[in-house]
């Protein structure tokens, strides 16, 4: 049994790594860490996980933790990762991080949209971009993953393929992307008081979002390209999903179909990626919970673009449920082991 | 006081017009009018309206519906208006016509879009297009009114004075269109059964929604230039509120300070529209109820695009209080009599 | 016109204030008040009242605000309308405090559920209870008006006609109300923090809420019997609407039908109430934005049980809308005036 | 591996079924039957399962049923299980059905409260009522198992103990129950419209829900006292969950620590019943996803009441969550096989 601790136990992503290792046939909850709230049991922060038996939040050591466990997931805030993964990884311990803190490879891009000094140069370029459809083999060997953004995760895998197939103009996407609110987080804020959200929608970040250029690194790195993306975040009223509609401008006439194909062979083997028939509408209930994310492509032959459609549930193949696929392949797991394959619907 | 006939009570849209005209100091609810429940009381329909003394519901007979009203509101689906409104018009009576059988000019298009036959050319002809700011002076002298759909009405108000201003390639633009589920109507189904909707949103008719062909046209009649555009609805999980978010090219190296001056001098004098600050992002709720539609601009340096943001509450700007508004101009009332100022918040 | 000033603008009970003042054909928003953002606009908080001209957010100085209104609307926090109302009085003003502060005659009984000190006795009596269809005339001649909590208005509109009649034991009383959230108001906390609130639906404060003194004062002050009440509030996932169930031991064998006589004839000429026909069930948004309280009656014969059903719009009858119903009657303005008769459905 | 056949895979009951089964170690989804879609993909009604390689729709033939299945769910409508369970029965298979057909042992009783036909009194004989916690032992050794109704399942779980101390009023039970909207199922009407049902709240089967014969007669069954139960559901605007608000007047002078402590050893043993701290108010979402039952006990020392708060996810501990663990109980399985530990939070 994989020995995993569990840092931000008592956020939103620390809750649902705690939902999917309590099933996990080859991993066990060794360790919750919590910086305020040691030797608490967690039911106190979360009536939900009563009567789990779960370990007491203990503090924060770097050194015992390398000892007691095999792999440590960071549910920290940017900054809190940066700080805490290096003094981790020195104790030999695998690390997968969920903050922005180890995605950019760029210190003055995360200087510039994050607001804040980046991580340590040497310790970036040991991180490994946990996308794992995309970064299979390097996953498997990395101590150290970046865990993708919940945003780019659903815009990546529905643009990549034909990016990388040369079909698009890479200047033209614009990553139009609708997400719930549990995205941001259990800190309390005017931004999210239920009222104030409810029965509403509203952009945010327009054009300053810091995952613009995660989306942008990595159309990069897999198709060669450089690509300047449009990316626009929307807050909708509900708890979990996140919606991608992507617009590209086809350099070719490309039929639905011939995309259709592409999408189906590229992601053959992929157990979390569901190709949906040509022309559907996917609905974010529809991966509610899960792991999945399903795409769909639309071909409008009166402008000549093409739009892609991309759902994921963000604290799950947007947060902890690629965490533990990102796990699974590290400790060469079945990758689907521990993961829901069904969504909770309706 | 102006005599006001109602057809189509017994829907959401006619529900509006009676909230606004209850309390119009100029109008006043002559007639009420079903084709199914003639001889009842609207509360059997909508207990919301218990207690106001309104007419009940009567049978639809052109002749007498000319002799007893000033002015009639068609809120019926497509198909019904284009066979009724000639028979009313006869009579002498105006017509404001809710639904879309009367906006475009092409009986082509109409057929391509709408999936059915176009009602006679000679009656469209007649048909003044109720986007009460561009087309005030028109609007005052017109017998029938095409009253916008939901989408048009917010994507225009948001593209129109850039696309006049030439400062955008006019084939560039996106709308991406956010709506709550009340634009459905309320026939029942699937698609907008509660279990479904609630939590999720999806996209829906990507590339062949009919108003399309609605949004284009307009663009053209006001900038002398045709658009191609990209037009995506969306459905988010509550009753009301359009949010569209339209992306275009800018042609020219222009600030969101300039765009912002385009803005605030285009609809100075006009009551409903609200130009917010630069870089701001209007949330719908903060429409909710009210005639108002509020739009804010952001151009992104990096990409050499504007975004603009736009948001109407879809059963009111959207729907029945631009049909209100366009009455008060038919009628020389103040362009605001009847209709809520201020948003129901939150 | 009567010259309005309001403290708490910057609250939800204050928009609400707005909303109907705006409207209001005698009577002007001549004054908003804030501790904290004296000399700001308030569309800089709330950006939904952009284009309405107010005045801007002033600091609090009971003097010069005696000078300068005709009336206060305290929407301010328990504790600080106790120490701001007897310095507005002695200046002559009127007052209608939204808080609870004035609403228990016995000290003792504040101090205990409200768990602080309550105001000055002196003070507390000269206050008029503004249950307005129960205390016209007291109202009339009021200088200080103890405004309603939202869940004692709909509780006792709904209870009042059967207590004063007899037909109940007067300890029988359960009272199961559910609640919108904006209730809590605007102050952030992970009580309404949107996540943790959507999709859910809890008990709170069980057989512990303050406004529990509040309706046995009144069921005992209108009906000469003690009462006991069982009082259950709920947070439900919407954000305004109350919906009180009230289920009492009927003493007697009367009918639904007799019961609906008797509400019917008590609420005669009473605006804002509608008595609903027997055995239906009404809905909080069939109310929603409107200042109507609608009430149903049920019996079981099994039982031996009446079960009152009671709707309101929390922000609206429960607080800002029968704030200013109480203006009216203090200044002999319509009962109505500039309060929304038709509610915002759907 | 235990060989199961749904029937009714295209409602929400089935699809849930079908997530639990998906991921059950010791059983498989051998058919899935439908009577208007056969030789069609599930994935066509629910696109959520697509990939799962699930069997397609076939035709009911009871005699092939038999043969091909150790087990069958009936998710069907009243009155069509009462036809095919017999049937199915013949042929030696277990039937496990989810609607009310087989739970009430009074034919008379079925008639009154369902308004149709009661199912053959020899079969209904044979049924086990499947509230697994309290019939363990029967349900072990049925053939046929009345999965119990959602609502009794929350309000018998809180109920029954206090009901066999007997320190509760037996004719004092009143149940207020809230619900969210999946429990109406996917037939479509104006009762689940989305514009209709989201923010708002209404009661609705006011002392006539069919479920009150149910409660009355299982907590007849186990305390050996009868009792007229109170009863009144609300419709919520989420889509999963229920919250029962139990008040029942005490007979003795209990104190909230006697009953946690009945309670505590009451459900000692029982995998999916938490017994939440004294004065604790369980979320629904607590609860999402998951087969837990929560339960907390108040003591209102005023009113001599003892109020029971206890909360479930409707379509799981209320329907296809018991149904699989009576399934595990009939098989001799881990009782909580296949089924979610950790709710889905946030």
């Amino acid at each position: 049994m994989v020995r995993v601790g569990i840092v931000g136990a008592t956020g939103y992503g620390g809750a649902e790594l705690i939902r999917f290792l309590a099933g996990h046939p080859h991993a066990q909850i060794a360790n919750l860490y919590s910086s305020s709230s040691e030797g608490e049991a967690l039911e106190k922060t979360f009536p939900h996980v009563t009567g789990l038996g779960l370990p007491l939040l203990t503090a924060i050591d770097p050194v015992k933790m390398g000892a007691d466990n095999d792999v440590i997931f960071l549910a920290t805030p940017a900054g809190v990762s940066a700080e805490l993964t290096p003094q981790l990884m020195e104790q030999g311990v695998k690390v997968i991080d969920l903050s922005g803190d180890f995605r950019l490879e760029s210190g003055e891009a995360y200087k510039t949209w994050y607001k804040r000094e980046p991580a340590p140069a040497e310790w970036v370029q040991k991180a490994v971009y946990g996308l794992t459809e995309w970064n299979h083999e390097e996953v498997a060997g990395a101590q150290l993953i970046a865990n993708p953004g919940c945003y780019p995760t659903a815009a990546l895998l529905a643009t990549l393929p034909l990016s990388k197939s040369g079909w698009v103009q890479p200047n033209s996407w614009i990553i139009d992307a609708k997400s719930g609110v549990s995205g941001a987080g259990r800190g309390v804020s005017l931004g999210v008081h239920y009222s104030e959200i409810n029965e509403s929608i509203h952009a945010y970040k327009v054009s300053k979002h810091q995952h613009t250029p995660e989306i942008e690194q990595e159309l990069f790195r897999q198709s060669g390209q450089s690509a300047i993306v449009q990316f626009t975040p929307h807050l909708v009223p509900m708890t979990r999903g996140i919606l991608v509609t992507a617009y590209g401008q086809l350099t070719a006439d490309v039929t639905a179909e011939q995309i259709q194909e592409l999408y189906t062979s590229t992601y053959a083997d992929k157990p979390f990626v569901r190709v949906r028939p040509v022309g559907s509408n996917p609905h974010t209930k529809e991966v509610y919970g899960s792991n999945y994310c399903d795409i769909s492509a639309h071909v409008d032959t009166r402008t000549g673009r093409v739009i892609l459609l991309s759902v994921i549930d963000n604290v799950v193949k947007g947060a902890a449920g690629q965490a533990i696929q990102n796990m699974n392949v590290m400790f060469q797991l079945p990758e689907n082991a521990g993961l829901p394959l069904v969504p909770a619907f309706p």
